[in-house]
């Protein structure tokens, strides 16, 4: 690990037991399925068989007709289905598309698209019932892929969709391109016309899926006095209340939601899908109404990622790179919103690199509408970029590494959208990648090869809040709203602990359903650690500040001779005047009642995060295997809180993208029917598929959390499908420019078969 | 209704629908005994059969070979156990009592006492295998009346309990006796010499119990990573953490607390019975254990109120009471702790008495441990004094309710702690007595009778803490930690609006768990709508800064120059520049994140309560059956934040001091086994014994709190008892000073039976 410039801490930079651990091994932690009200009962989604339908007709009494069966629901019961199209604003056709994925209005535009559901008293009636609602459908053409469905001449999923330009004008004619976007800067033309080295490539990348292993669930219940609790996994139970609050038409105040501990989420359970399904279920049935996907149905329909295709240029001059000139086209799904933007803001920004036109088309496909997932739109835009410069620097004679320490951004750099980067690590994750045992290791062997590549994630900050109650016998709770997904309980306790300067097992974080805390965004954007974590040590100032004006009191010393240090106040004049911060809390009932912090806030100062990934691989030139021989993956980290956790988070980004690179992807056939809707037909990389991946915790402190907190969970999985591909490429001398790199496409290419 | 000088307000005063009304009526409500959480377990206590009794051994070896028993402990299982008397202090001794309570440790000290309990499969099974737990007694004599226990003789429930003096003193010998507390003030001796008329009467009144539908529950699990969650139905939520951690010795912040809807509680359900014993239960079976007592076991082992026997003598001159002596003895039940001392706070407390002279003695009974019971201590006390001077009223010729005018307590009058009363209604409640139709209405025919009593009750401040989040709609959700046990959703919601200028309905309050808030105490002592209100108050107004500081930014206006009015904020000089709360609200995510404002507080500025009744019944010489004819309660409610949740408060609390009056009383053999301990045998009063309670809320607004709000729900339990033994007395002519006045009672006193 290296580390710069870091203060010393009691607490941040250890690594205590995990407090969802032992729970969550022993099978007692409780995620969305394992709730059971009483009376429970059980729903099932109707999808549809056709990629691209026309719903001409449902018919429900046959299941309705069914012993058990208790309620039936289709589109015609949400009440934003209703509405016409014409009379909806801006926001209003978003809630119109999803309410329409939630249950298919007049038309299904994927297969395993909802077209209905039923609630029973069992799951088995319900699985029966669902085969007994008879829809009638006029099946269309289906549109598949990102370069068919931008044809002039494509299917149409929306005949009233129009383009929209960045400018927000729309196209005279409609086209399943739902926007374009562009960043532009300096004169790309100038630069490749000055250029020692131009390259152009086209890049392709199939739609993956997140992979969580627990599968979406919800439970609801339609109380009698028309308020709503939904138990659910989800990745923001905030963004749940707001969007089911806004399909159901109820006030936000009335819905409450009360978040289970979630099995995966990495974009993917950002959506809603099944709650205001149960909820309708409920509200027909007057019982609690559990739904909960299988796995097919979650490939079909839940948020994978997007299918790309992207066209890049780059141009080097005296070892700079001076131009990159890009046109990147996301597969939306079903409906717009594919992370192409994001893309566009990350594809170039390890690089110091003045001149740039980058265009970004957002597209809808006969598929399940995209959701996010871990560093939306990066890995795509990287593997394109880091590829196309790893063929590029090879041509200039440079060690690749040594090509981006030169072209590395650094503070003041600015990005696509002309924010000057704060202090960043970038350049130093390359250094450290230089230096590691890794690199310096020679790389030997028949079909063996080396890749590298850079990457880079934003980070979000948005808006948290929380809570701290002081117990009588100096515990603490921390309240809080943000999802622990990947250990936000043990990190913001680390970061209270620091502040108030007590013990780590002194504190018990809780995550509190949406009626018993301030508003928090998604657990999601590498945000929660930071932004939360802005909130708890602001929080924790709060108690410092009640502690200091109750030991006034209590020490009888005015409240500006004394100070908190360590657990405890002290007269800055007379030390020996001093109360602790546990005494402090036992007397808070005689002081002016319980001691209790919070912190409500919109984050600032969010720190980028930057990775330097270095790939080995052999490829077996018989069946076109890859296998990774070994992988370090560089990254900045900021101040690692809790390295186990960030070593893990490294980990999990680096095993999903060698995933992504070398075997994942959605397989349709021509009709749209996706054929790998399992893990058994849908690789997914085991532990015995990979190596121990090594990691380096570069810690560049982000100067705009007092701890320095970056996120670190989203940008270890962009650098793998290009340091992988890197690798293969240097492996086999062959270039390959789609992903996946499956045995069968090895082969193919590198035999023309 | 008299509504005395109180400024008018738009929701303060209204009757919205009870938030939680709907939910309750259908069912739907989810009480302690309706959790359901995986791998539920059923525990049973084992209880003595033998009402003093020393534990020679337990032998839970056969049934802990049943099949189906999972666990089964005894007091060997509590940490506490193991302590050693002497080693404990104060409080410690007190936390070893309450050990003792839950599990006899070498004594059984009651009928019904917990020796211990099994947990199985099934509760049939656990039924079965409580039959199993051999327990080996040596039988001792129990006392049973608190005059038979003060006897030097008396068997000694404790041979290690000496009668501590109010200076802390410990009596030589051991003794019965727990505590003595004395009152005094003026001369008595001299006031009595000087008086006109002078009087000495002994009451005594039955162990009663407060009889709430829902019996007491819990269900505990002991997770698998030492933190333990209990689901329970409780009047302070906080009070079950800090007490289960105290006996199970574990930090405060390890215990997760979660109130259900509790069906009644009126101080019965503030101690804890069941929730350590679930707890060890799960630890032992690794499952999750649930606890229900049958009416029986409530009956037989939870904390009804004190058997009383008071000796009173009041003096008069010129129309004042001049002088009251008394001698108060409470029974303690098991344990010491008798509300004998809120009983002599209470008992003159209506009336200008500079003389008085009051003795109470807690002491201990082998009958179960007493706890709270609505205004506890008060109504017997009530009922000594308030027979006393009806009877020597009529010496003086006097209208008992003219002479209360005259006599009454008044702003400043001195309490017999030496505390001045702030602004207080006493005197208005008799005036409007006086005023009132019924009063005004003759008394006539055969075996018919009127009396009137006065009571007081002081309520309770005590600590609070809320939040309040406004959400991104402008609706608003109110985060307390309160119990709602007689409507604190909807007062403390309306308290809110009025302060935020919104809508009722626009307010979602809910009760959350002791992870999710800041400390409460228990919902008790008429406490909750002035204390929680008091901090919601507070919290409304920090969410009205914060409110002012948003509409700054977005109105680009100097906060000094903003107001907030009504549901908005608006340019003191340019009333045209205003913004709404919900667009505020709308906009929280761009002007510095949520809002959320919160308050946490030792409530300051109690107000005290007064209530005068008036009873007319009719007394059968043949049967000796009371009936009352009709009753008017009239009470100084401070301000009624809801009037129609005060009236159901004043007539459940007539209700409750009817039955005490007339029916309940607990009704033990000679070797102290309960006999009675169904509501069958033990007769409370259902709506056909009672007629339509006529209530006149006087409003005398409390200047210790914005809204003027006082605690409404105690006082009224306090006056009935004299008021029917005085309606009584004045039907038959015969003065009965023993309650209950029941049939046999009244018959073998008219005919000397």
């Amino acid at each position: 690990m290296t580390t710069v410039d870091r203060p010393s801490y009691k607490v941040i930079g250890t690594r205590p037991i995990r407090p969802d651990g032992v729970e969550k091994v022993t099978g007692q932690a409780q995620y969305g399925a394992d709730i059971r009200p009483p009376g429970l009962v059980y729903g099932r989604i109707v999808r549809s068989p056709h990629a691209h339908a026309r719903i001409l007709s449902i018919d429900t009494s046959e299941a309705e007709a069914m012993p058990g069966v208790l309620a039936v629901v289709t589109s015609r019961d949400l009440p934003t289905a209703a509405d016409k199209v014409e009379e909806l604003g801006e926001t209003a056709v978003n809630l119109r598309e999803l309410s329409e994925n939630i249950l298919a209005h007049d038309k299904a535009l994927y297969h395993g698209h909802a077209v209905a559901a039923v609630a029973a008293t069992s799951s088995q009636i319900a699985a029966e019932a669902v085969t007994r609602v008879k829809v009638t459908y006029e099946v269309l053409p289906p549109v598949l892929d990102v370069r068919d469905a931008m044809r002039p001449d494509a299917p149409l999923l929306n005949e009233n969709r129009h383009t929209k330009a960045m400018d927000g004008s729309l196209s005279e004619k409609p086209s399943n391109i739902a926007s374009v976007v562009q960043f532009k800067g300096g004169d790309v033309e100038a630069a490749f016309a000055a250029a020692d080295h131009v390259l152009e490539r086209e890049y392709s990348t199939s739609m993956v899926h997140q992979g969580y292993i627990e599968p979406h669930n919800s439970t609801a219940n339609w109380n009698s006095d028309g308020t709503l609790t939904i138990w659910t996994s989800t990745q923001g139970s905030f963004v749940v209340r707001a969007q089911v609050a806004q399909v159901l038409k109820l006030p936000v105040s009335r819905v409450r939601v009360i978040p289970m501990e979630i099995g995966g989420g990495f974009g993917g359970k950002i959506p809603i899908y099944l709650d205001p399904v149960a909820a309708l279920l409920s509200k027909k049935s007057g019982r609690p109404v559990q739904i909960t996907m299988n796995r097919t149905e979650v490939f079909q329909a839940s948020g994978p990622t997007s299918g790309t295709h992207i066209k890049v240029k780059a141009g080097i001059k005296d070892g700079k790179l001076t131009a990159v000139q890009a046109t990147l086209s996301y597969e939306a799904g079903a409906y717009p919103g594919s992370p192409v933007g994001a893309g566009c803001m990350c594809m170039i920004s390890p690089y110091n690199v003045e001149n740039f036109d980058l265009t970004g088309y957002d597209v809808v496909v006969n598929k399940p509408k995209t959701s996010a997932y871990r560093a939306p739109g990066a890995p795509a835009a990287s593997f394109a970029i880091e590829s196309l410069l790893d063929e590029l620097v090879k041509r200039t004679g440079s060690d690749p590494l040594e090509f981006r320490l030169s072209n590395s951004s650094r503070e003041n750099t600015t990005m696509v959208t002309g924010v000057p980067f704060p202090r960043i690590g970038a350049e130093e994750t390359v250094r450290a990648a230089l230096d590691s045992p890794h690199y310096k290791s020679p790389m030997e062997g028949p079909n063996r090869g080396r890749g590298v590549a850079s990457g880079f994630w934003f980070n979000a900050g948005l808006q948290s809040s929380v809570a701290v109650s002081v117990n009588p016998d100096g515990t603490v709770n921390l309240i809080q709203g943000s999802i622990d997904i990947g250990g936000t309980r043990a990190s913001l306790s680390m970061q209270l602990a620091e502040t108030l300067g007590i013990g780590y097992d002194d504190i018990r974080a809780t995550v509190v359903d949406t009626d018993s805390v301030g508003h928090n965004d998604v657990t999601g954007g590498s945000r929660t650690t930071f932004a939360s974590g802005l909130a708890v040590h602001e929080a924790g100032l709060d108690i410092q500040r009640q502690m200091v004006q109750r030991a006034s009191a209590l020490l009888n010393v005015p409240e500006d001779n004394l100070e908190y240090v360590g657990a405890e106040v002290r007269s800055k004049s007379d030390p020996s005047k001093r109360i602790s911060f546990t005494e402090i809390a036992s007397k808070s009932g005689q002081t002016g009642g319980p001691i209790v912090g919070k912190a409500s806030l919109s984050a600032r100062g969010v720190g980028a995060a930057f990775g330097t990934h270095i790939a080995d691989v052999e490829v077996d030139p018989g069946t076109g295997k890859v296998t990774v021989l070994r992988y370090t993956a560089v990254q900045d980290v900021g101040t690692a809180i809790h390295p186990a956790y960030v070593e893990g988070q490294i980990h999990g980004g680096v095993a999903q993208g060698v995933g992504w690179a070398i075997n994942e992807e959605y397989y349709y056939d021509e009709q749209g029917h996706l054929l790998n809707s399992s893990f058994l037909d849908y690789r997914m990389p085991t532990t015995l598929d990979l190596p121990m991946i090594e990691t380096v915790l570069v810690e560049v402190p982000n100067p705009g959390h007092p701890y320095g907190v970056r996120g670190v969970g989203e940008v270890p999985i962009v650098p793998p499908l290009a340091a992988i591909a890197n690798a293969v490429a240097d492996a086999t001398g062959h270039r390959f420019t789609v992903l996946p790199l499956s045995p069968r496409r090895i082969v193919e290419e590198l035999y023309g078969l």
